[in-house]
């Protein structure tokens, strides 16, 4: 999670709302990745998108099985699904994200019945750091 | 939504599950293309978001203020939410998709306080056509 921290950061840095990802097998970081939705003029360039398809262009496969997801913050329902899609094992966030989430917030997408695969989920992973990250971004912006 | 049905047809022909989408501002084609998922072995390659990352890459913009998108099946979770980032301004889709569709079934995203632009909806668009397509390839398949 601190490598998705220093991704998250870095997208700050770059004017993006920061949102930092990780994806990895075993104990091999397969993809890393901040948020780029503006650098990319691409609105589904989230941090999470970033790194799963870069995981499956790498590993030459739709589905990441046996990859891990670490993110800062809980994921919304456009990366909640791909992270589904792609047959993610373990998602691991940091911030909850009542306002756009779709985890534990809004349409809780894991709990639908229209949801092929659920991950395993752990919310809350060094969720105050990832919250001051965004905390800061926006104060500075204000 | 005929041009949307034959990127359907050509997404079959390649071995991918039929669905295409089409891209348009007032009169105009801004992006057109189908379902690529195996081609590119990329989970989140749904025929919507190629049109949509292709459109926001033609158009320079993050936000498709003033397109619509015409796409042949309901759209999931990851393209709903994807399409209302976008600021897509209409949706027309054919059929529904209550095994996987995130619009009419499942957690009908733009219902979602935590969704925050709702495009115009209208379903059912030649959806006998859209079935039709779909049917034939898993028949094919069986």
């Amino acid at each position: 999670m601190q490598t998705a921290l220093n991704e998250a950061r870095a997208a700050a840095e770059r004017g993006e709302v920061p949102v930092g990802a990780v994806l990895v097998r075993g104990s091999t970081v397969v993809a890393r990745d901040g948020n780029r939705t503006r650098e990319l003029s691409d609105p589904t360039a989230h941090a999470e998108m970033q790194v799963l398809r870069a995981g499956a262009k790498i590993l030459s496969a739709e589905r990441l099985l046996s990859c891990d997801l670490y993110v800062t913050l809980e994921p919304c329902a456009m990366c909640a699904a791909a992270i589904s899609f792609a047959r993610i094992r373990r998602l691991y966030y940091g911030a909850p994200d009542p306002k756009g989430g779709a985890v534990e917030s809004g349409p809780r997408f894991y709990t639908q019945p229209t949801c092929h695969h659920v991950p395993e989920v752990y919310g809350g992973i060094a969720e105050r750091q990832a919250a001051d990250v965004l905390r800061a971004f926006f104060k500075d912006r204000r």
